[in-house]
């Protein structure tokens, strides 16, 4: 095998075009097996194994920097840099992570994995390759899909200024994670249509110097290109076409469904089988029928709709009263914000962690403007995620802005009463913290006025202890109790809190006649979260507090039996801290 | 006078072009007497009364809608809807806002003092429009400075692809704050010196059609071209050529220094006095001293030079070790993390409240890469600004991220130590919270090792009650530890923690021998901020914890002091909190 031979990106230089081509080949079938084990990122890597050899040909990582967008594109790159046992043997396919990673290889500069980025990280290293007086190319790697984030146009627009090299790779594939959305994407289209000659350049127009290669996935053209660009003294761009999933007919085929697959999915017959129910099933089959009834309600997603069930179907059916904004977080809290303004009922599907990217719009368009939205956050809590897509911090973040109401529900029967609540209601923005996990039955009738802000609810009146334990929590709530009456025979109180960005003073108080202590449970950041705020409302009285919930850290692909261990978020080490802290010996 | 006239914009269309014309002569003089005498935005309100009045004239506001980007250049809008008494009437100065207002008027309809917000905002309207099956046209007024901002191209986007009406107009007056950064405003002048023609347009290239005016101070022709988009049924950019300051002569040849000015400006003899040393003085004379040691060493900002006191003298002089990156605070985070990450030194220079469009980019391009970049933070504290501009957040939005080392000094001599010793460290993302007011010297040099983090100081040793006062509190921390001595005869620690992000345990765990009660005081937002972390760390012992800052509001133009007294942020309310809670009574 040629792949024998390449230990890192020199060993490449030796090949010839037939040998690359034969390599490309070998990779091919090593990256379709790891990631139909693993789960992982199928169709951006299948289309840029071409372009990725072709880098490593034309440039010299690490003195040339590469820098990859999301880097959710990297398997070929870590292959050829040394790290080609992780795809060879299935021992070491957890080895390496899914994304660029500096402490793995000097020729992975950034840890990365939100979009957009690369452009502006790019320019820095430019910037400061220049100041230092050395040469050398800095080439970003961006797919077509992560252009419409205001992070890549604020990058590309500093770019094009810069006074020497930068070279930005475009790897268009005609695909976001689904379609893409924008007018940009009309223009690449107009280039692709007319072989990069279309007088009409996006690129062009912002100052960048363009190329184009029609056959992204030819190594020769993309040699033959890179080579003219190589140590070239000024921004340019390369446009290139390519294929996402190439090789693998099915992903191919469903280029959206084959972005980022489960394990085993090649492996598994066509079922009939009932779809199961779930948070995103219910939510979806209300947001349909809700649709039908008021052509003002209308959904919007930030370029993830596999994250929220919206499948094509769904999206077919809802028509107009669907908008998917591209990789475009911002746009979309500032669009939902104007749409309630304008008396429409909008309800923002986003996934925790890349809400992360719309704090400033949050805040001014939409808290500060009072907008009634629904937002629905998705995959909020503690998980063992890589550390680029950690879902710990949406409490810290949206509940210590004014205005917002972000809420908490324990079970389908909450969430189900607080969605139909938000999406009529005119007095607030809303968010809601959709659980994890399998869809949970409490088996009652919802019967709260959520307009009642900062209400808590008792779920069981006891003494000496309170456990107020928040949404996904609850059941940790529930389990601590048992156990609180099991081990210590104590008879504790259980409050589902709901409200996360409120304090319930009244019940707070009340809780001092009967309580000794209150603890907290909540899924996700301590620092600045909700247990902190309970903290501080009996810090002037006799009232013990322990907050659980996460450490402000990175966390890196931990199991999430291991975090639960180290945070304390067992009924069996609470329950010893509680004695501790009871008797007055030292807790955590 | 024409103005006398003009009640509503239905009065303007009653006027004949020259009457228009004397109307904006009118308001001219009004706007610079107002602006000159409470301080606020002059050259943007100039420049843009002639289109102000012509779109008036054209649309039918408020059934048209209109969105002022930033909407610091409403004034004359102000003038036509109902509000000219706030600048006919000296005692109504203070009436109205300096931006857009809701609560003012049906023609105002966002609440808005960020930046590139206006284009998302309108077509979120637009589709609300298009959803209810209405008519109507949604103009945004956008800057050619804002355009530069991440969440304008994301609005620009998204608005391409409407298939209905939405009307852009591009207020073209050749800057931004200070002048223009990016490679877009090389598109601008090109269209501007082909009257329009050229085949390169940044705006056709996402779709749009486009319209250009020359003379963008001309009503008649505004007008002209206004009428032609009219009830367009498809996506359009007007491009107009203003002049920013128009008819101020002073202004419109310093346009940076007349973007916004102080009361008074233009009363003022030019001086000779010494310039006062101030933070900023301090902070620069030593950036240029630096950077002329040491060529790693680059500043970045932006687009607020002013704010930083980074005049055009200072930029040129640090020539290519100063970057204005626009308005483009995202790219700025990236691009100075990947500065670092290649060993240079840079020092970002951003205001607390722009900051806040960088929370992604703080935590996953900076923190989680854990670049040494000094990240200065201005202006950070509670005050009598707008809602839009205040900047009360930035404690809790830094400091419960990850890795990032943020510190609050309380006199130059702190503040200079940990500057110097920042830029020249490479282990840690740091912010440093610069002080509000005048300079501050408490006389002693500073030996600290910062790199010892989260090490707090005992400024003084006492009992029973421990001061923790951050940062610019921490002269309100003296005050009060006063008081105490005078009023309760209590002799009070005091410590001066100086970090925010993190918690001295052994430093708060030896407080418990002598002390009852903890007060923190902080000079920003008290949810996720610093005191409840440690309302947090003593919540399961004996000791009592009393937390000072600001409560969870936008508050607007409310003088300070009077949010001290709401806040018990003065001793005498202090003492009384400690008084009652050392003596068990309810405190606040």
């Amino acid at each position: 095998m040629v792949l024998d031979k390449i230990n890192s990106p020199k060993d490449l230089k030796e090949l010839s075009i037939n040998e690359m081509n034969e390599l490309a080949e070998e990779i091919r079938p090593l990256i379709i097996k790891k990631v139909n084990t693993t789960g992982g990122h199928m169709g951006p890597n299948l289309g840029i194994i071409e372009a990725t050899i072709a880098m490593h040909y034309v440039f010299n990582s690490p003195e040339d920097k590469f820098v990859f967008d999301v880097s959710h594109q990297c398997y070929t790159h870590k292959i050829l840099t040394g790290r080609k046992e992780c795809f060879t043997n299935p021992e070491n396919y957890y080895k390496y992570t899914g994304y660029t990673a500096p402490e793995e290889s000097p020729h992975d500069i950034f840890k990365v994995g939100h979009t957009s980025t690369s452009v502006s990280l790019a320019t820095g290293l430019a910037k400061s390759r220049d100041l230092k007086g050395e040469k050398g190319n800095v080439i970003a790697l961006i797919g077509d899909g992560s252009l419409s984030g205001g992070e890549a146009f604020e990058g590309l627009d500093n770019a094009a200024e810069l006074d020497s090299n930068i070279i930005i790779i475009v790897n268009d594939n005609e695909m976001s994670i689904a379609e893409n959305h924008g007018g940009l994407y009309k223009n690449l289209r107009t280039l692709r249509e007319t072989n990069g000659k279309a007088e009409l350049n996006f690129f062009k127009s912002l100052g960048f110097d363009y190329y184009y290669v029609e056959e992204g996935n030819n190594i020769e053209q993309l040699i033959e290109t890179f080579n003219k660009v190589k140590n070239i003294d000024h921004p340019v761009v390369v446009h290139i076409r390519t294929l996402k999933g190439k090789g693998l007919p099915v992903a191919e085929q469903n280029k959206e469904m084959f972005h980022w697959i489960n394990p085993r999915i090649l492996d598994e017959q066509p079922q009939n089988a009932e779809p199961i129910e779930d948070y995103n099933s219910i939510t979806n089959e209300y947001l349909y029928k809700k649709a039908q009834e008021d052509k003002n309600l209308i959904v919007i997603n930030p370029a993830t709709p596999g994250v929220h069930g919206f499948t094509p179907a769904f999206r077919t059916k809802m028509g107009k009263q669907y908008t998917d904004v591209g990789i475009a977080e911002e746009h979309a809290i500032a669009y939902a914000s104007a749409l309630a303004k304008s008396g429409s009922k909008p309800v923002l599907a986003i996934m925790s962690s890349f809400l992360q990217r719309t704090y400033d719009q949050l805040s001014q368009d939409l808290a500060l403007n009072n907008s009634p939205i629904t937002m629905l956050v998705y995959w909020g809590g503690i998980s063992g995620a890589d550390a680029t897509h950690l879902c710990t911090f949406d409490i810290p973040l949206i509940s210590n802005i004014p205005n917002i109401v972000y809420l908490a529900p324990t079970c389908k029967e909450e969430y189900m009463k607080m969605l139909t609540w938000s999406v009529d209601q005119t007095e607030f923005p809303v968010a809601i913290r959709i659980p994890t996990g399998d869809l949970i039955s409490r088996g009652f009738e919802d019967n709260t006025d959520y307009s009642k802000i900062n209400k808590y609810k008792i779920e069981a009146k006891g003494e000496k202890v309170a456990i107020i334990a928040l949404g996904t929590f609850f059941k940790l709530g529930e389990e601590v109790k048992n156990e609180l009456r099991d081990k210590l025979g104590i008879n504790a109180t259980l409050i589902n809190p709901k409200f996360i960005t409120g304090i319930d003073k009244e019940l707070l108080e009340d809780l001092k006649n009967a309580h000794e202590l209150v603890i907290t449970l909540e899924d996700g950041l301590l620092n600045g979260g909700f247990g902190e705020k309970i903290a501080r409302f009996y810090g002037n009285s006799a009232m013990k507090v322990l907050n659980y919930g996460s450490e402000k850290e990175f966390t890196d692909r931990i199991p999430v039996d291991k975090l639960y261990e180290k945070y304390h978020l067992k009924k069996e080490l609470i329950a010893e801290d509680i004695k501790n802290c009871l008797f007055e010996k030292s807790p955590i």
